[in-house]
């Protein structure tokens, strides 16, 4: 089993949580659900926090887990706070292996939704 | 002319600052610059403001402006105080149209951006 976890920042307004909730639901029901845990976590002001959220894909059986960080730039949380986190529950759980992507700002496929947002109709 | 302004919440760290305008670089080259006028704007911590981007679009010769809120969650911030700098720039320029799009993370393209960066294999 593969996890991957959707990290957020997480907000202090229960909306904006149920927000990272809900796009984990939808992914999740595009996702082959034989193979793949996902899971949503949040780095701060709402649960499950990370480590939470990695345990949750182990226990649900996951032996390698994709680290998807939900944020639009780069700053101290995607530079250093999600790494630190990550590396800690490798010391953790040693066979585990551990993939962080980049923070979805920089995908390539930003510009692709922006245009479909500029010219929706040409989706 | 038609101008669009890409508006991002702005940080202390300039880098996440170049990150967007970055991003709007790219989104301009694939826009027809002949007919559309693409700014960059931040609601605090960078300029522009919002309040001079769209000064910036109208002074360039946008008359309909079309406002691209990059942030994830609905907060106060999309739900109330961008609606409002874009309710006192109508005020201010009657004869502009502007239209404001939702924020980008309830657009139905961002489960296909995640997806392909699931599956980068598959984009």
């Amino acid at each position: 089993m593969k996890g991957i976890l959707l990290i957020a920042h997480g907000s202090r307004r229960s909306e904006s949580n149920e927000e990272v909730q809900q796009l984990t639901h939808t992914l999740r029901n595009r996702l082959d659900r034989k193979t793949i845990i996902l899971c949503c976590a949040f780095l701060e002001q709402a649960r499950p926090s990370i480590p939470e959220g990695i345990d949750a894909c182990i226990q649900a059986g996951a032996r390698s887990i994709l680290i998807l960080p939900y944020f639009l730039s780069a700053g101290r949380h995607v530079s250093r706070d999600i790494p630190e986190l990550i590396h800690n529950k490798q010391i953790q759980y040693p066979d585990i292996t551990f993939h962080l992507r980049p923070h979805i700002g920089s995908s390539e496929g930003m510009t692709d939704l922006l245009l479909s947002m500029i010219h929706p109709e040409a989706k």
